[in-house]
């Protein structure tokens, strides 16, 4: 493209630089914002430098957090014994909008995949261990995608937390909520059958 | 959606306000760049603080510039009696590309569109018809958009300067290259029907 200024180029270049943003559409970030008011792009930009500079990591759970410890962690309210892993901070707060988890997590930073070159050490899963030699735990829940990086890390996982005596779980997979058993692909079907549960047996103890 | 970091949620609300940007889709970006480098998110956000802060818009054209006259208003090759209007920025990069067009611009900023509340007086119009009449023209060329706006617009404007006695045109509206006929809409089919011209026309004088 012929950019008439270099500012405008730069600007362009660095939001295409995103995932799933071409030049054309960086470029109409760009304009919308060129039309904004200078108060607020700045704000914009300033909020982005905070955002790296001032970011932290949970140092138990390895979520992102505004402190040295996620507020999850230091709730008095939550289950410090149930421990639920995931893969990374968006797996959390779609369990949080579910409002049916009262423990806390574990935030992988990733799944196992050899093709991505993602080995086991590139994860948080020796501090998980470490978690779980040093604090009481009551069960390990694996919250991860049900794909091939999900059952790798999920068989991984197993192996390293088995001598523990900890129950680990994983979610259930199934037919969505909504969802048609004839559209429902055949390895979902199947294992739905094959783990099926007592009606209403969620509800009786 | 539940934030871990209020940072994070900032973040998060500044890309949201993009046009096509939805929270699901902020959140993606913003967890692309806190997997980057501190130097590279920081250059973004100084990329936006400086483009707001620094650009400046062409005072003969009103093209976007990094100067207060745009490199296509100083550059000697071009015929300066030659002004092509267009709606805005965008607009001039395509015709640039195109490689055809040697003049000059004026960019008019939007379209006259009483629907949004944009009239004549919010757009460059008032400069342009006091560019043709205070320095030598040999052509307009009228580049806008065939909709509703821009033919309001190229309505408005054709009024205003067929006084000078300047040539106005308007570029080529018909079968696009590539378009089969069966496909076109009626009235660019019937308009390409009744603006046609001689077999290899273009290229004879």
């Amino acid at each position: 493209m012929n950019f008439s200024s270099q500012l405008l180029e730069d600007a362009v270049n660095e939001f295409a630089k995103l995932p799933g943003v071409g030049q054309k559409t960086a470029l109409r970030l760009v304009l919308h914002l060129l039309g904004k008011e200078q108060e607020e792009v700045s704000h914009f930009g300033k909020t982005l430098i905070r955002l790296k500079e001032e970011i932290k990591h949970c140092n138990i759970c390895h979520n992102i957090s505004d402190h040295h410890t996620c507020s999850i962690c230091t709730a008095v309210k939550r289950e410090k014994e149930v421990i639920c892993v995931v893969e990374d901070t968006r797996d959390v707060m779609a369990i949080e909008n579910t409002n049916q988890f009262f423990g806390v997590y574990h935030v992988l930073g990733g799944l196992i995949s050899p093709m991505d070159g993602i080995g086991p050490s590139d994860l948080f899963i020796d501090s998980l261990v470490q978690r779980v030699a040093t604090t009481p735990v009551k069960e390990i829940i694996l919250a991860l995608s049900a794909n091939m990086e999900g059952d790798t890390t999920l068989f991984y996982l197993h192996k390293r937390l088995k001598d523990f005596q900890v129950p680990i779980t994983t979610i259930a997979r199934g037919i969505a909520f909504g969802g048609e058993l004839e559209y429902a692909d055949e390895i979902t079907l199947g294992r739905s059958i094959l783990t099926r549960i007592p009606y209403e047996g969620s509800f009786i103890k």
